[in-house]
């Protein structure tokens, strides 16, 4: 199924999310890990739009959240940075996630720096993290991570 | 906001919903009264989306559904028949909604024919409501009516 740019743009106001999780983590050199993610969950009857968004930007996984719900998701800075940020910046969101989109960018554009890896950049990316999604998240935008071997899949640093 | 068409048929593909209500009502011939209505519902950050939609479409109402939600509702034949069925014909739902819309769009032509005030035809759009939305609402497409003063304003038939 091919997808218009702008059809992309209006599904993704509707039912994507921008997420960054900071989570302790002992391994990495500031104490914990940032994880950014781009997310767009749906009931599994419609798992083909999920696997037409990820043809169309080229990059993630379409898995099962929980449940009858399946998920697209990109983890990854290069990704991120790389094809989804720049598809958002040519074709701007209309909701108010596009705020959260902003400071999801500026989070990437911070690790970019490798600020994530100092505790003063680390504390600088936790407070614009938590200020995104307020209120905002109608489903979790993914599942509890099962052991240390998934965990490590999706480190980022 | 100028909506483009194809991010309408993407935000309406994530949030929109074709719902027909057929209840009991002493009033109409057939002893039913058949509701069909577009809604699009948001959290109030996101009301200007809404009444964009109201402008793009030339129709409707933005109005509160409950508590902190906003919606844009479309009800009356004539205004769904004339604007929103065939704007949803030239540009398809990509999801699993389409077969709601299809639904719907068949309902809206049976009342067209009338169907709704015998009996048969009750029954007839009856059944075919009933097929419709399964599973699929995740949030109420309407408020609680209160009262017959607000019922009255949505007879159809």
């Amino acid at each position: 199924m091919k997808l218009e740019s702008d059809w992309v743009t209006g599904f993704v106001d509707g039912e994507g999310c921008f997420h960054v999780g900071v989570n302790p983590h002992g391994d990495m050199r500031a104490g914990f890990q940032v994880l950014p993610e781009f997310t767009v969950v749906q009931h599994e009857r419609d798992v083909q739009l999920l696997h037409a968004l990820k043809e169309h930007f080229g990059c993630g996984v379409v898995r099962r959240n929980h449940g009858d719900r399946m998920a697209y998701r990109v983890r990854g800075k290069e990704h991120l940075l790389r094809r989804i940020v720049p598809f958002f910046d040519k074709h701007p969101l209309k909701s108010k996630k596009r705020q959260d989109f902003l400071k999801f960018r500026r989070i990437l554009m911070m690790m970019e720096a490798g600020e994530h890896l100092t505790e003063t950049g680390l504390a600088a990316i936790r407070e614009v993290a938590r200020q995104m999604n307020r209120g905002r998240l109608r489903e979790s935008p993914a599942p509890p991570e099962t052991g240390e071997e998934n965990r490590a899949k999706f480190l980022v640093g």
